[in-house]
C-alpha cells in the first residue's frame, strides 16, 4: 500500500518530544521494525522510541494531530503480524521502557515496564523464591508488554494460566493521548469496568501498555519430570484423559505428534529422542510441595500405564530433566530444516477432543498432500499444528491456504478456537467470522471506535476488511 | 423519583412476548422486586420473567422501542443496589433461567443458566469429584449470573482468585437486542477482544447474562484447618506476612477484628469463642494433597507461633472444623443486634498494609464516635469494614457518612481499592473519583455509550451522576 510521506513538521516536532535520536527514518531500521516472527513485513515511515507515558502521549497526539498511523511494538516476536505497520506510519517501539520497576516481596507484585524480557523477569522474581508462570516458547526475547497484548500462554498455562491471570493493573495511553490507569496492587477490584483484562489480549489496537502490574506466586519448591511414549495420538490423548481423571493437574502436559518427532530425528542426523516405532510423546511435569509432587508424578506414570504406554521414563536429576525436554526445544530448529516457512497455527479444542483434531489434521495431510507436524499443549487442548510450505511453489501455498480455512471450520465445529496464543493480527484476521458471529464482531467494533474513531491505532489488525 | 406509566401496549406486547403469568405488576411483587441485601430499594414498573436468550432479547427490544429502562435480576442479594431500579421501568427476572446444563468431567467444564445457585453448582460438581472455587458468604441465595455481573468473590479467592478465573465465555444480550456468544469452551481463547472479561463485574450495564461456560477444577482431596489468635491486629497481620514468607497459599485466610468477635459473644449470651483479651483471630485452611496439607498446616502453626500467637487450635475432624468456623458464621447475625443497618464496605489494601488500614479504622472510631467491626479475607487484604448506623440518629448518619469517605480516601491512599468484592452499584458511584482518574472514567464510559447509547440498561449505576 502507498502512502504520502510524512511531513517534515511532523518529524521535528516528534525529535522535539523525544529526542532527535529517538526518531529514526533510516533504511535499516525502517525494515528492522517492519516485520515481526512472520517475516512477511511493511516497513513504517519512521521508528520513534519515547520513553514513560508522557513521551508515548505527546508522540500519540502528534500522529493523531497529523492523522499519521501508530504501531506499538515490544519485542517484535508475534506470529500473527501484530506489530507490522500494514499501512504504514510511525511504530512506536518501547525499547527504552525495559526496567523493572518493582518487586514487593510482602505482597506478591511486580510493577515493571512494558520491554522487560520475560524471562529477564522469571529470573529475578525466582532469585527471591517467587514465580511468574507464564513462559512463553518466545521467553527469551519476548517482552512482558507484548505478552500482555497478546495474552501469551505457553506449556504452564494448564495449571497455572495465561498472561490475563497475572495482570492485576496497567497504565496505558490511549489513542486520544490520555493516560488511563487500570486495577491497581490488589488482587480483588471490582470498581468499574475491567480496562485491564479488555486491554490484555487486544493486540495493541485499543491503548499502548505503558506500566504493568503483574501478580506473583511462590516458586514450587519441588519437581518431577515424566516422558511417556506411546504407538499412536488416541493412546496419548487416553492418557491425558486418564490423568484429568485423576484429578491430577500437571504444570506442562506437552504432546508431540510422530511427523514431529521424525523431523527431529532428521535435523539430529538420525539420532532418535523416541523408541522406534512411537507414534505421540508426551511430557508431563508436575510441581509442588515434594510429597504431593511424588503422589502426583505416581498418579501420572499409572495413567500413562493405563493408556498403554510403550516406556516411561522419570528424571532423576536436571540433567536427566534437560534430556526429557530436548525433543522439545530442538522442534521449532527441526521444522525449520523441512520447508522455509510454516503457517505456525494455534489452535485449541476442548482436551477431550484432542483425538477428532488429530483426525482432521491427517485427512487434511492426505487429501491436500501437505506436510503438518503438530505438537502442543495437550492440558489445554492447545495445538501447534505447522503447515510446513514453500513460498515458491504456488500449488503447494494455494493448496495449504485450503487446508488452513478447513483446519479453522473443523476446530470450530469442535466447539474450539482458531486461536489460543497468537492473536489473530493481520494473518487471520479474514477468518475471524469462522469463529465469531456478526453481532460479537460487532460489538467488539463498537469498542474499537469507542477507543479509536479515527482509526488510528494499529489499523488493519483483527477485523476483516470491509 | 417520577416516571410516566408503561404503556398498555407494551405490557401486551410483553406478555405476548414471554407469556401472560410472566409479566407482574401486582404491588406486592413491584415490591419484592424493587430492592436487594441494601434493603434501600425502588420499585419497578413492572417484573418480567422471561425463558432462553431469545425472550430476553425480545423484552430488550421492546423496552428499547418504548425507551423504558430495564434492569437485569438474578438472585436480589447485592449489597450496592446493582439490581434496583434506580430510574422504575422494567425489571428482567432471570428466575426462569435456573437450569445446570452440562458437566463436562473430561474438560472440566460446567455450562449454565444465570439463575442457578451458587451452593446447587458446588454440590453438583463436587459429586464427581470437581470444584467450583468461588465462595461469597451468599453461596447460598446468590446465583451464579449475579456472581458473575459482579465478580463475586468469598474466602477461596486468595488461592483460587474470584469468579472472573472461572468464567469461559458467556451467551448475553446486548441493549440493542442483539444476542452474542463470548469465549467458549477452551481455557485458552485470543480471538478478538476478550467482552467475556469485559462484562464479568460490569454490574448488569453492558449486557444481560443468558448463559455461563465455567471452568473447573479437580475437588482438593484433604483440607487442614487452623485457628490462631493474636492479642493485637499487628500480630496477627504479622502471621500473615510470616505465612506468605512461608510461601503458603492458603485456600482461606480469614481475620476477624475485637469488636466483631465481641459483637458474637455479644450475641451468643456471653458465650466466648475466643480466649479472653484475644484482639485478633485468624482462621486457616489448606487444601490439596494430603501430604501438602500436613506440611502446609505445620508451616502455617509456625507462622503463627513466630508471631506471638496465644492459641493455635487444629481441628481434628469435620465437627471441630465447623467449631472453628462457627464465629465466622455467627458474625453476620450478630452484628444485626447492634443497629438495624451497616454500611458494609468491602474495602482493599496490598495484604502488606492491612496493619495501617486497621490503624485508619481506628482512627474513625475514635473520632467520629462510631462502633465498625472489621473481618476479612487477609490473604487478598479485602477487608469488611461495617460501620453500624442507626437509620433515625441523623447525627450518627452525618457522622457515619463522613467516616465513609475517610475510609476510601485512605484506602486508595494505601494503593488499594474501594471495592474487591460488592460493586459500585449506585451506593458508591458518587466515591468512585476517589480511586479512578477523570480520563479512566472516560473511557469506561465511552464503553457504556458503545454498548448502550440510549442509557436504558440499568441507569443510574457505578458513574457518579452528572
Amino acid at each position: 500500500m502507498s502512502h504520502a510521506p510524512l511531513p517534515s513538521e511532523l518529524l521535528d516536532a516528534l525529535r522535539a518530544a523525544v529526542g532527535a535520536e529517538h526518531v529514526r527514518v533510516d533504511a535499516a531500521s525502517l525494515d528492522a521494525y517492519g516485520a515481526d516472527a512472520l517475516k512477511r513485513g511493511h516497513p513504517p515511515d519512521a521508528v520513534v522510541s519515547p520513553e514513560g507515558a508522557d513521551q508515548v502521549s505527546a508522540v500519540v497526539k502528534l500522529c493523531s494531530a497529523y492523522r499519521v498511523p501508530f504501531v506499538p511494538r515490544g519485542g517484535g516476536t508475534g506470529y500473527t503480524g501484530g506489530s507490522v505497520p500494514v499501512r504504514g506510519g510511525i511504530v512506536i517501539s518501547l525499547e527504552r521502557m525495559n526496567r523493572i520497576l518493582e518487586i514487593d516481596e510482602e505482597n506478591l507484585i511486580a510493577v515493571v515496564e512494558p520491554n522487560v524480557v520475560n524471562g529477564d523477569l522469571q529470573a529475578a522474581v525466582e532469585k527471591v523464591g517467587l514465580f511468574y508462570p507464564p513462559d512463553p516458547a518466545s521467553l527469551k526475547t519476548s517482552v512482558i508488554g507484548g505478552n500482555v497484548a497478546e495474552c501469551a500462554g505457553g506449556p504452564r498455562a494448564f495449571k497455572y494460566g495465561t498472561t490475563k491471570q497475572y495482570v492485576l493493573g496497567l497504565q496505558a495511553v490511549l489513542p486520544n493521548g490520555d493516560i488511563i490507569r487500570t486495577g491497581g496492587k490488589v488482587v480483588k477490584n471490582v470498581v468499574g469496568y475491567d480496562l485491564t483484562h479488555l486491554l490484555v489480549g487486544s493486540e495493541g489496537t485499543l491503548a499502548i501498555i505503558t506500566r504493568i502490574v503483574l501478580r506473583l506466586v511462590p516458586k514450587p519448591p519441588a519437581q518431577a519430570t515424566l516422558r511417556a511414549t506411546f504407538r499412536t495420538i488416541e493412546e496419548a490423548a487416553r492418557a491425558v484423559n486418564n490423568v484429568i481423571r485423576a484429578r491430577v493437574v500437571p504444570a506442562a502436559l506437552e504432546l508431540i505428534d510422530r511427523d514431529s518427532l521424525e523431523a527431529v530425528a532428521s535435523y539430529l542426523n538420525g539420532e532418535r529422542l523416541a523408541p522406534p516405532g512411537t507414534g505421540a510423546l508426551l511430557l508431563l511435569e508436575v510441581d509442588g510441595i515434594a510429597a504431593a509432587v511424588a503422589e502426583e508424578a505416581a498418579r501420572c506414570e499409572q495413567a500413562c500405564h493405563d493408556a498403554g504406554a510403550t516406556e516411561i521414563l522419570r528424571a532423576q536429576n536436571d540433567a536427566e530433566r534437560e534430556q526429557l525436554w530436548r525433543v522439545r526445544r530442538e522442534l521449532s530448529f527441526s521444522l525449520r530444516t523441512i520447508t522455509p516457512i510454516k503457517f505456525n497455527h494455534d489452535v485449541v479444542v476442548p482436551k477431550g477432543r484432542i483425538p477428532q483434531l488429530f483426525a482432521l489434521v491427517a485427512r487434511l495431510k492426505r487429501d491436500y498432500r501437505l506436510r503438518i507436524p503438530s505438537f502442543g499443549h495437550a492440558g489445554d487442548g492447545n495445538i501447534h499444528v505447522n503447515i510446513m510450505v514453500t513460498p515458491n511453489d504456488e500449488d503447494e501455498m494455494r493448496r495449504a491456504h485450503e487446508a488452513e480455512r478447513l483446519l479453522f471450520e473443523g476446530v470450530v465445529a469442535l466447539e474450539g478456537s482458531i486461536s489460543g496464543e497468537h492473536g489473530i493480527g493481520f494473518m487471520k484476521a479474514k477468518y475471524l467470522p469462522i469463529e465469531l458471529d456478526a453481532p460479537t464482531i460487532d460489538a467488539m467494533k463498537r469498542i474499537k471506535r469507542a477507543f479509536d474513531p479515527d482509526g488510528l491505532l494499529n489499523p488493519g489488525k483483527i477485523f476483516p476488511e470491509g
